[in-house]
């Protein structure tokens, strides 16, 4: 049967496969993911980093009133791209399945073990009548109680993979890319960070019609930024000083095309 | 998938995505906030102002017997925009969450506690079938335990963003373009329910055919105001008189163009 | 978008938006409202009058059989226009409300309080799938314990307002027209029955194939009359023979136009 | 809206209003009680007659063990017009309610609150999805605990009238016709039972293809009466040797045109 | 509304009436019973009569095996024509409920308390969505404990009239002309087996391809015949011999056309 | 109306009957039996056969590894054709109300006992809406705790037969004839078991394209027969040597037409 | 009727058959077995193998950190092709299952088990309206209590076959053209590992367009492989740099065509 073929009788249940064997309602939900503001997560030796852009789309809007990364559990963060009222529903849940952990076990969840929940409770809404995928992506962090940085996605058909760094969003294509030529396991957490934040720059960039240079003064507002480093085991978001001075000392490679 | 094709086969259950990641049940939604009356708020380092107008649909109607601005608890006021009865709805389970957050924790909720709930509420009206999104946006003030004042609005996504003024309804784009031209962060409250009461103005003149002057004259019957200031942080109303005076001491700048 | 568009795609359900934000099934039940027999409700000073007219579609039907007018609570009354099977559906809940209210808190309900419980059972029903709104709009009339008369109509969608004096049903429009131009706050008890009677003749010459002088002498047959005063704030239906006094005195204003 | 629109985009749901506000659904079972065998009943100050008649369909039929009216209460009868299936269920209802009433309030209910409770049944079934509407009418006679005698029709919609005579069913028309010229409130009970049956003939030759002579030689066989007197208040169904008795008397009166 | 309107639009759901007040799903019901093997009843002064034909319509088919007159309580069985398997759930429903009416009330159940009890059923999967209704038509014969014998036959729509003989299925309308020219009410229960018999064979004869005369010659083998009598009040088959006896003795009429 | 009228319109749901009372989906289902893998069973004086034929659909499957037929009981046993799925569910079933029945009243259940448990089961999966019916039939030998061997094939509407001999499946027809030809009621059980391994030889050969001789030199290798015997009343396999020598032995039989 | 007419209209709902006897929806959810990456599974006399394919789909993506072998239990695993959320969820099912055998019955469960009840839960998947089936295909290979090895793969449809060798997925056909040629039942474990490494590169040859010879030197990187041999009767993943050895001696086998 032909790709070319109008997937149109196909898309409009979660319950029902297209004759090519594909779940159409998962893969517009995965569209509303790539519509969503840039986060990303790089993992290296010394530990995780998360970062995400905020965009001030009115002019009154208080940026510091919203938030994109949060706190799961002590040793792991997460960050998502997508529909941001379906991504608090999947933050709340991964946060409920951390603490019924430590409470039936007494110990601290696994990232994966978060992950996994909360790939399991999208993939439910997937196959049964009646709901619609979760229209977004998000991306975990964690350090395990081994010391053993992880990061991953869970897509919004419930599979999850792992990475060693991945952007997803409007600008997730270019920061990919950027990711892709710059990143090595062994950079040091503060590399990592700039990694990072230079990353979200330019997937900034690509997909907004903003000055890139009035866009590079202003960035550290823009920008959250948190890790959970190797040995604290610990998630910290890093401050508005901070970003405002790797944004300054950036601004030559964020400017470079 | 171009935006210009017909999103005629998936606008019609709050279950569907659309090809390009779209619920248009939660757009269509949207459409019901913005034919309501306008309502704001401001949020200045003194406090939080509310204010909605009211409109004479028939001569008869008795507009004191009608509120737009509701308290919540103590220290947080609501109103909104769209259809009376979801927002009616939506306000009582506010209410709700905030006296269950006293019971369970022995203290008054953070405004953002209660905002949250009500947005986690409406995400599930878009995601489970056989219901329709609430249709009506609420803007939600209040000053929390520490003095920080605080403005939401949620939207009938689920989704909220915070604020330092935002109008929403039918007037909602010319008090947001007067709100932007005047605000400052330092405004006294004082000030603050002026530029309120101005900006509601400017929305009404540009979306009724009523004349300015005879609306000028009568603006304070139909005029609702509130307040939260940050020592108190106790909900009030504005009196009628005080609405008058102010509304009178405003005509210059409200006729201005 | 255009008004003039067809809403055929988005009026089968009550679960369903229109792409401009209306909800049709909720304006259809509004005409069944408009085909329904005329009722009203007038406050003044003194009291609240709540009036209903009555037709004769078929020679044996025992009018006085048929009521249009309910006590819900010994100070609160109330006539709908519409399905006269919703009405006694809400006029039963309504009055559960009230009993409920009684025993819950030992006093009698506001007449607001019982409003919005009978408003908040309609909201519901234009919002979860599987039901029709109801197809009726009711006017209840009441006086609060401080002796305050109030005056509430009810609409299909869940939406209620304060009123002076308001007509619904059949003969609606007319009834109002003439109830906004003899109107007054200060209206004597007589006077406003009176008033009401008047109003729902005209509605129902404008509305009824009927002979203007027939109908005229026949009137205190198709008429039921209730108060609720604010001295006494007891529910009261006026007799038939007041009511014949009434309509032979105010013969002359019935008959000019 | 104009009538001539098809109404066929919204005839085919309990939970569908058309634009002009009708439910399409209720007015087809209302066709299905045309097509049922007639029915009536005739109030009178010394009691209440209901009535309804027999068709043999087919030359076995067994006329003697069909029943088409029955007793609720000590006080109260019923007949129905339409689907007898649904009718035999509503029946039963009412003596449920009624059974009830007299367990709970150690009295027996009056006959409009058995009305009532048949008839909120009824609403029920026009405003919930996945059922239909009940395709019968039901009238009721009764005489209450102060010797009133009340005569009710049920319909499917759920709305009830009081009625001093109706007929309802295939030769509903030609019955009422009947009854609505030779009616009077102070008929004895013999003359009523009288009435009633010559009413049944007439609208059983409007509606039927049997030779009037014939039919008038073995109506008895297709008469059932029952009336409950105001003094006794019991409900008794008239012997088959007094209809015959009746129907030999009023030959004349029944083949006259 | 002509009945020549094509139903098509109003026969796809039993919730749905046509605008006729017809139940299509009711009416294709039956034409399931219309394709079933004939059964029928017989009801005389001395007892009744129940009998059904069985088709070899597979050679290695064992007709012996099969059943289709069933007991139901002491003094009442069933036949039945449609479906099968919708009938079998009908009979067990049937017996289940005169256990309990044993068990409940100390005595054996009434004849026709049975018969409304399944009719009762039937009517349910007329009214409510998510089910078809029985593809099945029974006849219940009984005696009850006043010795009067009754005969019923139940609908797919949940009627049920009385009879004095009743033919269903295939061969129903040929059973059935010759049970309306042979019947007497007085037949004594041998004749009335022999009219049973003779009825399904002329039956049988109009509805198949088979040969007269072969038919008649093997008849014995294809037919079920039980009976209960007025005295004994009991349920009894009649032997495969007897019924061979009376094949014999019946030749003539039965070959007779 | 015709047959060959499109039946399109009703075949989507197993809620809808077709003009002309057909229930299309079980029809359909049993399509799906006719293309199963052939199965059949042979009742003697002597005990029950039951045979079937597995079909070596890739050349490393296992057919060692695949049973086709079960025991149910000590002295039941099952076969099928259909969907193998669904005959698993129903053969769990079968024996789950064996075992209950042995629970509860201390004894085996009978044959039919079984199989009617097993085809109310496959009744109820056509009346209700939202399942499809069981795309299997089932061949159910058995014999009795009186020494009566019983075979039954129950059908996806859930009506069920005995037989002498059956077979279902891809073959059934050629199969069936074959039995028809040279079935005998008082076969020993040898000859019984080699009627049934040549009944299913002809039916493959009759829908398949392998190589009639090659087909037979290997056949044992596809084959699974079972008997229950009056005597021992125990179900018993068949040994795959055994099988080989009958195959060997009628070579002649099996490869004449 | 043809095979060719288009199957449109059956095959959107797991509850309609279409009318040769096909469920689309399970053909439909194989074609998204058919789409993922290759697995697969030899059995041997000595043991059973599990291997599967990874792909670097994206440059940092962390093959390491994905897992496509599980083990259910000490004696059996399993591998998939297809939606990876779908597979996880049932085989958190089938160890879920094996888990509760041992609590219940104090010993291991058979491997047939363990499959037969992930079997079902497909099935139930396939015959209930409201949710779409497993788009997942399972390969489990486990050695049961006596020692014998079991391989068996189940299907969308909840059908399950034994194997003595099955691939699935992309590189399926390819795989199994290079088994069937291949497999011996006496195969060491040794020569079976080294076998299913081969067939997996072969399939991932036929189905993706890198370079051969690049895709020989890293096929360690892409490939994992488990094995439970008969007699420690325990799962074993492969290490890392024994599969880079037998890749490594088998390169000249993997490029030979």
């Amino acid at each position: 049967m032909a790709m070319a073929a109008p997937p149109s009788a196909y898309d409009r249940a979660i319950t029902i496969f297209s004759p090519d064997g594909e779940l159409y309602q998962v893969r517009y939900a995965f569209e509303a993911v790539r519509k969503g503001w840039t986060s990303l997560g790089v993992l290296t030796d010394s530990g995780v980093i998360l970062a995400a852009e905020k965009r001030k789309i009115t002019p009154l809007l208080d940026l510091n009133g919203i938030e994109k990364i949060y706190k799961v559990d002590d040793h792991i963060g997460v960050t998502f791209a997508g529909m941001g009222s379906d991504g608090r529903v999947l933050i709340d849940y991964a946060r409920l399945v951390a603490v019924r952990h430590r409470l039936t076990y007494g110990e601290a969840p696994s990232t994966e073990y978060v992950v996994k929940s909360v790939a399991d409770l999208k993939q439910l809404y997937t196959q049964h009548g009646g709901v619609r995928p979760f229209g977004v992506a998000l991306v975990f962090g964690g350090v395990d109680s081994d010391g053993t940085p992880r990061l991953f996605r869970t897509e919004p058909g419930g599979q999850y993979f792992s990475y060693y760094a991945i952007a997803i969003g409007l600008g997730g294509d270019a920061a990919n890319s950027y990711l892709e030529k710059n990143y090595k396991k062994d950079l040091s957490l503060d590399d990592a960070i700039k990694l990072a934040i230079i990353a979200l720059f330019k997937g900034r960039v690509a997909s907004s019609d903003e000055k890139k240079e009035d866009l590079a003064n202003a960035f550290d507002e823009y920008v959250e930024v948190a890790y959970i480093d190797t040995k604290e085991r610990t998630f910290n978001k890093v401050g508005r000083d901070v970003i405002k001075e790797i944004v300054k000392s950036s601004r030559g490679e964020m400017l470079s095309s």
